[in-house]
Protein backbone atom coordinates (compact mmCIF):
# COMPACT_ATOMS: atom_id res chain seq x y z
CA UNK A 1 0.00 0.00 0.00
CA UNK A 2 3.03 2.26 0.27
CA UNK A 3 4.93 2.01 -2.88
CA UNK A 4 3.75 4.62 -4.56
CA UNK A 5 1.84 5.76 -1.94
CA UNK A 6 -1.80 7.04 -2.29
CA UNK A 7 -0.91 10.84 -1.18
CA UNK A 8 1.93 11.18 -3.54
CA UNK A 9 -0.75 9.38 -6.47
CA UNK A 10 -3.50 11.73 -5.18
CA UNK A 11 -0.98 14.37 -5.33
CA UNK A 12 0.12 13.44 -9.16
CA UNK A 13 -3.78 13.86 -10.13
CA UNK A 14 -5.01 16.77 -9.20
CA UNK A 15 -1.83 18.85 -10.72
CA UNK A 16 -2.36 16.19 -13.44
CA UNK A 17 -5.83 17.51 -14.03
CA UNK A 18 -5.37 20.94 -12.62
CA UNK A 19 -2.75 21.83 -15.60
CA UNK A 20 -5.12 20.10 -17.70
CA UNK A 21 -7.01 23.43 -16.98
CA UNK A 22 -4.37 25.30 -17.61
CA UNK A 23 -4.55 26.62 -13.97
CA UNK A 24 -1.61 27.33 -11.74
CA UNK A 25 -1.36 26.26 -8.17
CA UNK A 26 -2.55 30.10 -7.05
CA UNK A 27 -5.82 29.79 -9.20
CA UNK A 28 -6.63 26.48 -8.13
CA UNK A 29 -6.47 27.03 -4.23
CA UNK A 30 -8.36 31.08 -5.15
CA UNK A 31 -10.95 28.56 -6.84
CA UNK A 32 -10.86 25.83 -4.29
CA UNK A 33 -10.85 27.78 -1.05
CA UNK A 34 -7.93 25.89 -0.27
CA UNK A 35 -4.86 27.85 1.12
CA UNK A 36 -2.01 27.89 -1.59
CA UNK A 37 0.92 25.94 0.81
CA UNK A 38 -1.74 23.39 1.63
CA UNK A 39 -2.12 23.15 -2.03
CA UNK A 40 1.12 22.72 -2.53
CA UNK A 41 2.00 20.01 -0.25
CA UNK A 42 -1.68 17.83 -1.70
CA UNK A 43 0.17 18.10 -4.51
CA UNK A 44 3.53 17.09 -3.51
CA UNK A 45 2.26 14.29 -1.56
CA UNK A 46 2.47 15.55 1.52
CA UNK A 47 -1.00 15.82 2.90
CA UNK A 48 -3.60 13.10 3.67
CA UNK A 49 -5.96 15.16 2.87
CA UNK A 50 -9.50 14.49 3.84
CA UNK A 51 -13.05 13.57 2.40
CA UNK A 52 -14.66 17.33 2.37
CA UNK A 53 -11.31 18.83 0.56
CA UNK A 54 -10.90 15.64 -2.01
CA UNK A 55 -14.65 16.73 -2.84
CA UNK A 56 -13.88 20.66 -2.77
CA UNK A 57 -11.08 19.73 -5.05
CA UNK A 58 -13.77 17.65 -7.57
CA UNK A 59 -16.17 20.07 -7.51
CA UNK A 60 -13.57 23.31 -8.68
CA UNK A 61 -11.90 21.14 -11.21
CA UNK A 62 -15.44 20.60 -12.96
CA UNK A 63 -15.14 16.43 -12.41
CA UNK A 64 -16.58 13.58 -10.45
CA UNK A 65 -14.86 12.29 -7.22
CA UNK A 66 -14.69 9.02 -9.21
CA UNK A 67 -12.63 10.94 -11.49
CA UNK A 68 -10.53 12.44 -9.18
CA UNK A 69 -9.64 9.38 -7.41
CA UNK A 70 -8.96 7.28 -10.58
CA UNK A 71 -5.42 5.96 -9.89
CA UNK A 72 -4.47 2.75 -8.10
CA UNK A 73 -4.62 1.95 -4.73
CA UNK A 74 -1.06 -0.25 -5.00
CA UNK A 75 -2.64 -3.58 -3.27
CA UNK B 1 -22.05 21.14 -1.69
CA UNK B 2 -23.74 20.00 2.00
CA UNK B 3 -27.51 18.54 0.74
CA UNK B 4 -27.01 15.64 1.42
CA UNK B 5 -23.17 16.05 2.71
CA UNK B 6 -20.37 14.38 1.24
CA UNK B 7 -19.59 12.64 4.48
CA UNK B 8 -23.25 11.13 4.85
CA UNK B 9 -23.01 9.73 1.43
CA UNK B 10 -19.59 8.28 1.45
CA UNK B 11 -21.32 6.43 4.92
CA UNK B 12 -23.46 5.07 3.05
CA UNK B 13 -22.10 4.48 0.15
CA UNK B 14 -19.22 2.28 2.53
CA UNK B 15 -22.20 0.54 4.70
CA UNK B 16 -23.88 -0.35 1.06
CA UNK B 17 -20.51 -2.39 -0.33
CA UNK B 18 -19.88 -3.80 3.29
CA UNK B 19 -23.49 -5.50 3.09
CA UNK B 20 -22.65 -6.09 -0.08
CA UNK B 21 -20.27 -8.56 0.85
CA UNK B 22 -22.59 -9.79 3.41
CA UNK B 23 -19.76 -8.33 6.55
CA UNK B 24 -20.52 -7.24 9.59
CA UNK B 25 -19.21 -3.69 11.02
CA UNK B 26 -16.76 -5.65 13.31
CA UNK B 27 -15.67 -8.00 10.38
CA UNK B 28 -15.40 -4.70 8.01
CA UNK B 29 -13.26 -3.57 11.03
CA UNK B 30 -11.13 -6.11 11.72
CA UNK B 31 -10.07 -6.93 8.48
CA UNK B 32 -8.93 -3.14 7.59
CA UNK B 33 -7.66 -2.59 10.93
CA UNK B 34 -9.63 0.52 11.75
CA UNK B 35 -11.17 0.67 15.07
CA UNK B 36 -15.28 -0.22 15.10
CA UNK B 37 -16.03 2.90 16.73
CA UNK B 38 -14.31 5.10 13.76
CA UNK B 39 -16.00 2.85 11.28
CA UNK B 40 -19.37 3.19 12.44
CA UNK B 41 -19.10 6.93 13.01
CA UNK B 42 -17.55 7.00 9.15
CA UNK B 43 -21.08 4.78 8.48
CA UNK B 44 -23.31 7.45 10.08
CA UNK B 45 -21.53 10.41 8.23
CA UNK B 46 -19.50 11.65 11.38
CA UNK B 47 -16.06 11.46 10.17
CA UNK B 48 -14.22 13.12 7.84
CA UNK B 49 -12.63 10.35 6.66
CA UNK B 50 -9.01 11.24 5.26
CA UNK B 51 -7.64 9.32 2.18
CA UNK B 52 -5.08 6.77 3.87
CA UNK B 53 -8.57 5.63 5.60
CA UNK B 54 -10.48 5.74 2.60
CA UNK B 55 -7.56 3.35 0.47
CA UNK B 56 -7.25 0.87 3.26
CA UNK B 57 -11.38 0.61 2.98
CA UNK B 58 -10.93 -0.05 -0.89
CA UNK B 59 -8.25 -2.47 -0.72
CA UNK B 60 -10.03 -4.00 2.39
CA UNK B 61 -13.93 -3.95 0.52
CA UNK B 62 -11.54 -5.26 -3.23
CA UNK B 63 -12.81 -2.69 -4.95
CA UNK B 64 -11.18 0.16 -7.03
CA UNK B 65 -10.87 3.97 -4.86
CA UNK B 66 -13.02 5.40 -7.84
CA UNK B 67 -15.70 2.59 -7.64
CA UNK B 68 -16.00 3.38 -3.53
CA UNK B 69 -15.97 7.03 -4.88
CA UNK B 70 -19.01 6.41 -7.04
CA UNK B 71 -21.15 9.10 -5.85
CA UNK B 72 -22.29 12.80 -6.73
CA UNK B 73 -20.72 15.80 -4.86
CA UNK B 74 -24.19 17.67 -5.32
CA UNK B 75 -23.14 20.67 -7.16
Amino acid sequence: MTHPNPKLLFGRRVALLRKGKGWSQEQLALQSGLARSYLSGVERGQRNIALENIVRLAITLGISLSELMDFPTNQ
